[in-house]
């Protein structure tokens, strides 16, 4: 087996601390919000070093970028690379930044060595990824692969009143060299290289993660109903405590679903207790639980447990119960002859690498929908992201990189 | 045995009408803020009503207002007699109005019947009991026991801005009629009548509720601190979930203190997480526990028990955790000689009575630390209490007064 071309670590690294320098905090991390100021300024620098390299820039309605380097064939659908460019508030200088950055390195590995494709290869960078700014996140990837805008996103705002489609409007304008390109389109391929966000990789001292797919998240909201009464007067047996029938429920959660199936994942992240006084009975309390597994069968089968739990538990405080779904994302699967191009790739290059789910949303979830779609993931440093201590070492960027440039070519073919 | 005067019921009903028409609400409850213009209302009439019966008025430097009544020997020490005026936002027309006017029925029922006593009785309306407006509750008599005002009580605002100390100027100045007295001073008892505020006395058929002393309250606030992580990516092996912990912890609580002793109370009224959002493990909780027991010793123990569980807890879960107290008082026993006299003066009436500890905070816990205090309850619906829709029946205010009176009458002498 021979070895594709060896991509510019060093190039990529540089292009990683010039990004990260747009949006830089103070504490080493990354702002970089979706369509801000900052966000423009990374877009702009991308589309300049991709017209530097001869790249044609596009970008459709959704403010969704593309570099689009040329092929034999140019009417082909292309092969699509990339990930995002936006960041959490207080973010890391990888999570989004080092797909999109790799998949230039890709096009400028191929213009170096002078490859020439059967059909085109296009690097992405999608819009509002992280959905922190507004809501929904992967926004760019979801309107791309539905053709269309969902209902009422034009009423998002900011947390300081800053409209989606002012600030989609003045970022599309802030790059008028870009050619206007419409929404979705057919591809051959998409790959995605991104940090993996969890600790699995560097546990497991694997470099390479290829990526089977990313698990089902499922929201429910758990409303429980007691009675208000006095924290003093009340005995036992006249407690309609939904606080404690909650709290029941929870720990009976906690004890059982994870510990169970290696596979699920289980979190309670929000509480909300009223009146919420120290010495007052709660009348209601509202919890969140967030559900997630690779499969969409066993969701169902938790949540059908998890509701008949709810009720009983209650009937037995005496109080009520309401279980809804506040969302609800199906399972992905990736495309496992991708998956396994992956893997060839990392063995070719003796890169220890593991098959693995993912625990996140990416923009691949919804590119999977579409077409045949993979990730590459590389460790993070104790698996902390979404933060500014997020770190990847410089030997795992390049040979996640590398790794996206070998399966590029492979799929290119 | 003879019984002592009756009471006159028809004129304490018309005048808890009265009071309750201070500040009424649409719902049929009363708002009646503590040194609001509706309190000085109140006090206002109250000062009119015994001035007309020929009762002296004073306040101290608390607003506490009195009405004394002349006896053979006006330099005794007096029996005091009353309750507050001041209500909750949403409150009743009962708690704290009943014992202050059935102690002015008293007064008017000696004076009807020309009863002369060896010593001087004193109606009391204690300000601020409930502490709504301004915290802390039960400020009047703390005041009055401690002869002097706790350290910072100035800086003390309410929700609107308005202060405290001016708030008390104003109040006083609005009763120029009252002659000043000094804080404190030595009484030879003191009796309240109160509504029970739980359901001891109804579900037990009783009228007349001997109070034996009030509980201990001790409230902690449990922080427990683990790691923020994504609620995708982290396997249950990786997290330190502040809540998971949190949850075990309190469900253990709540299947253990109350259902072990009857007299244990166990509430958790308030958590916060942090950061509180659904799909983060939160990475810490913080909430409270409002403890309460006639023993302090018990209270004691429970705490011990309850501090090294939590510690054992937060490090099986890889979180630390921190209990400190933020509330602490100690149980009060009332004096045993007049607890007998309010079991037989009911039991001279035929009222059905039990014993019974309080499970609410009453001014007579700061009284019992100065001198003999004992506390009459009654019944009040479904044991609702600062709620619009807090009730007694007209017979069960009556009966509770007319106990009121004969034992004022037997501890006078």
């Amino acid at each position: 087996m021979t070895c594709g071309p060896a991509i510019n670590g060093h190039r990529l690294l540089a292009r990683l601390d010039a990004f990260a320098a747009i949006g830089a905090t103070p504490a080493g991390g990354v702002n970089r919000p979706t369509l801000s100021v900052e966000d423009r300024k990374a877009r702009a620098l991308l589309a300049n070093l991709g017209t530097a390299r001869g790249f044609t820039v596009f970008q459709d309605a959704a403010a969704n970028l593309f570099l689009k380097r040329a092929s034999t064939d140019n009417d082909r659908p292309p092969l699509l690379i990339g990930s995002h460019l936006d960041s959490q508030p207080t973010g890391g200088r990888f999570d989004g930044a080092l797909g999109t950055l790799a998949a230039l390195e890709v096009l400028e590995t191929l213009e170096d060595n002078g490859i020439v494709t059967a059909g085109p290869i296009e690097l992405v960078a999608w819009t509002n990824e992280e959905g922190s700014r507004f809501s929904p996140g992967a926004f760019g990837s979801q309107v791309y692969a539905a053709g269309a805008f969902p209902a009422g996103w034009q009423d998002a705002v900011d947390s300081n009143g800053a409209s989606l489609p002012d600030e989609l409007a003045a970022t599309l304008k802030a790059l008028p060299e870009a050619a206007e390109r419409p929404l979705g389109g057919p591809f051959t391929a998409y790959l995605e290289l991104h940090i993996e966000q969890g600790p699995l990789l560097e546990r497991q001292g694997a470099l390479i993660g290829a990526v089977e797919g990313i698990q089902g998240t499922r929201w429910l909201e758990v409303t429980i109903t007691g009675q208000v009464a006095h924290a003093g007067t009340t005995p036992l047996v006249d407690r309609r405590d939904a606080m404690a029938v909650a709290v029941a429920i929870i720990a009976q959660l906690q004890a059982t679903v994870m510990p169970a199936d290696v596979n699920a994942r289980l979190t309670v992240g929000r509480l909300t207790l009223t009146p919420g006084a120290v010495n007052v009975i709660p009348g209601e309390v509202v919890f969140s639980i967030d559900l997630r597994h690779p499969s969409g069968a066993e969701i169902d089968r938790l949540e059908t447990e998890i509701t008949s739990m709810v009720s009983e538990a209650a009937e037995s405080g005496g109080c009520q119960a309401l279980v809804r779904r506040s969302m609800d994302v199906a399972p992905a699967r990736f495309d496992e002859r991708l998956i396994g191009i992956v893997e060839d790739m990392a063995k070719r290059r003796s890169f220890p690498c593991r098959r693995m789910f993912s625990g996140a949303f990416h923009d691949a979830l919804f590119m999977a929908r579409l077409g045949p779609a993979a990730m590459i993931f590389v460790p993070c440093r104790g698996g902390l992201s979404h933060n500014e201590a997020e770190y990847v070492e410089p030997h795992q960027i390049i040979a996640g990189a590398q790794v996206l440039c070998d399966a590029t070519l492979e799929v290119a073919g």
